[in-house]
């Protein structure tokens, strides 16, 4: 038996002190409220799961950054990597018990063993939000709402201009390359696009024409059509099918979803941009990305889109529906670090503003008296436990970011008098009229 | 690359459904509500550790029970099996950035390779909170407060009657037994009196006299103790000291705290009982387990003790302070199912009450619009996606557990329908009536 082991944690996974740990929960209980608030509900899955059904799609980099096991009965089983095979294997096996659509949140940890060089976590927190079984432009519409509405809470934004959500139609863009006759080459094709805002217009140009030739003229011109929505999506319906005057399915959705943000007041936030393709893909229509305008170089901090079918490797062929959906993923540590920047996190240790002092451990049961009394009245209130000297007892109250320490009268009972540890003012009054001083 | 993947979860795993995860979230949150008002703050530590840390010190089951592996770089490491060892490990390596007494609460899940044949979890919540640098009795008794108060919170016992938390003080009964000179046997007996409440009376007797022989007699009379508290604790500090009049430091310490008791007006919810040892030999204080009044069968649903140093393996010998504390854990999964059986459990679908019907997807920007004005409320408002049959959004509504549908009057935009989904009327009125009605 040890004597002695070093305290320490993996490389690439954090403790989180108290204010670190306050912050992220008040970020991660607005999202919450947000989601809530739309009729979003939560679910939870098992942090591990058998291999096969995590690693299903194969994949080599999850393959190599995920940690995996045999349990102690001989398993092969994972650590989840994300949260949205999770949900897949949850919706096929859980489809009976649920109603369609199915509008879920989930803030959970995932793991990978990424390089943290890069200044990459192997522990995080991912939180997710989806619609499933709907095919509506209603649906990919509520998404981008509250989208929108969640991270203007999050960065207590009460103008509402912080954010710009930047939104496009891959349907849209697939049916532009098919009519180009470059649907071979669509994967590198987006890949290559979704790379535009990092290299920069030349080297995309370089990669598009080494990809599909003197047809790279096209895909540039399409990707940066300009102008007002009206003036874009015409350029873009026009490049898709040829015409003028009709409008595809996929040109169609993007006016109701134009539509819906007019009579929702909010389209000043939200961008029809068609360099937007998100690399991956699993997506088919509706694709979207979301910055903050005061630090737009960090990057997006909450992505998504539109897919055909979540369940259908845990399906069995010809046998279920498939199940289509819209969703996203807000980036949180990115987040953070963004509204920490920012300097809009919240940097509070401690839940309670008020303290009561502790002159004789003896009258401890008399102060948590008083203090259930402030409890009640849905205020949190801090009892001092250990009889010292006011002075160090002033001292823990700043450490702790208290506003008011409240210290009993030796003399009188029903007196206290009242310290303003900003002012550093004292003022002295009865219980009752300390009570009604914090409303 | 696999067609098909049965979906499924490994044995002593669970998904949680919306109503199920609402159901544990509502506890969580009230139990985070509770611990808030008195001032504890969150903290985080990692899933995975390094498995020394979490094995320091050593102890078979927990060796065999333990998720332990090697991960891609080769490292030993675990899933922390408790959070009690990880709060160790961060108080070690953390203490200069933290103020004492510190009062922190953990809430997560923790993971055990469990005979799941008991009705066991591999998989599941704990629920910590302790008061650690402070040798206080009124830290001692913040403590039964707070576990008094979350528990009633939680049951949602408005009359306050439905919790007993029974006591003891671990120091007090050691220095009976080193007075009776068995304290070179003090963990057998402990062990045996700890269970006493399972295997009765004369079976504990027969243990106690195979352990120490004819002193099984003195053991059995401390331990059954009785009369009121004041009764009790006299018969047992003359047990333990000898004396009738001179109280030794733990009787004073257990005299105190009964005072809080009485300060306070929770006295009714404890009972000291000289019984109650809890089996783990860390304790050296107080300790205490708590009960629900009308399911008294299922045991105890949250316990704990005082210990007399936390960081003792994570300290560098004759380096540093002990760190002693006083804390608890609540027995989530068990508090749960006692509450379900009580019919106390919550156990809607969702968070929102209220949706509005989707007649035609062109209108959902304005049902959205309308939505927003719930919603900037505080209400959570859903609206209806898809297009369908109104029979059909109130089967939908009524699957989600809504109380009200509102329907858009296709004649005339400012006006609409209320109906209540319960009672199955509806009326009919203007938005601002309708924004009026839900306050």
């Amino acid at each position: 038996m040890a004597d002695y082991i070093e305290p320490r944690v993996l490389k690439g996974f954090r403790d989180f002190l108290p204010s670190s740990e306050i912050a992220r929960r008040d970020i991660l209980e607005s999202l919450e409220k947000s989601f809530r608030a739309y009729g979003f509900v939560p679910i939870d899955t098992p942090v591990l799961e058998y291999a096969d059904i995590l690693l299903g799609k194969g994949g080599g980099e999850t393959e190599k950054q995920i940690y995996r096991f045999n349990d102690n009965g001989g398993r092969d089983v994972a650590m989840r990597f994300d949260l949205t095979v999770p949900f897949a294997r949850f919706m096929a096996q859980h489809r009976e018990e649920l109603y369609l659509p199915f509008k879920r949140y989930h803030i959970a940890k995932v793991w990978r063993g990424e390089n943290t060089q890069r200044g990459r976590y192997r522990e995080f927190i991912q939180c997710d939000f989806d619609i499933v079984g709907s095919h509506s432009a209603a649906s990919d519409f509520e998404i981008l709402l509250v989208m929108k509405n969640s991270l203007e809470m999050v960065s207590q934004d009460k103008e509402k201009c912080s954010i710009t959500i930047r939104y496009n139609h891959r349907g849209l863009f697939n049916r532009f390359l098919s009519r180009l006759e470059v649907m071979d080459k669509s994967v590198e094709i987006l890949r290559t696009v979704d790379k535009l805002s990092k290299i920069g217009r030349q080297e995309t140009e370089n990669l598009l024409r080494e990809q599909i030739g003197d047809k790279a003229k096209a895909v540039l011109d399409y990707i940066e059509a300009s102008g007002s929505f009206e003036e874009k999506l015409k350029t873009l319906n026009k490049a898709a099918t040829g015409s003028d005057s009709e409008n595809c399915p996929e040109a169609e959705c993007l006016y109701l979803i134009h539509q819906f943000m007019l009579d929702t007041g909010t389209e000043k936030t939200f961008v029809l941009d068609p360099a937007i393709t998100r690399g991956l893909d699993y997506y088919t229509g509706i694709v979207f990305e979301s910055f903050l305008n005061d630090l737009p170089d960090i990057g997006s901090v909450c992505s998504g889109g539109r897919y055909d079918n979540l369940v259908g490797l845990y399906t069995k062929p010809n046998s279920g529906e498939a199940v289509g959906g819209v969703g996203t993923s807000i980036g949180i540590d990115r987040l953070i670090a963004a509204l920490e920047t920012l300097g809009k996190l919240n940097t509070k240790s401690s839940y309670a503003d008020i303290a009561i002092a502790c002159l004789k451990e003896k009258d401890s049961g008399l102060c948590q008296a008083l203090a259930e009394r402030f409890r009640a009245k849905g205020m949190a209130c801090e009892v001092f436990l250990d009889e010292a000297k006011l002075q160090k007892q002033y001292v823990l109250a700043e450490k702790k970011g208290l506003s008011w320490l409240i210290i009993p009268d030796e003399e009188n009972a029903n007196n206290y008098t009242l310290r303003n540890l900003k002012t550093r003012e004292n003022q002295s009054m009865s219980e009752e009229k300390l009570l009604g001083f914090f409303k």
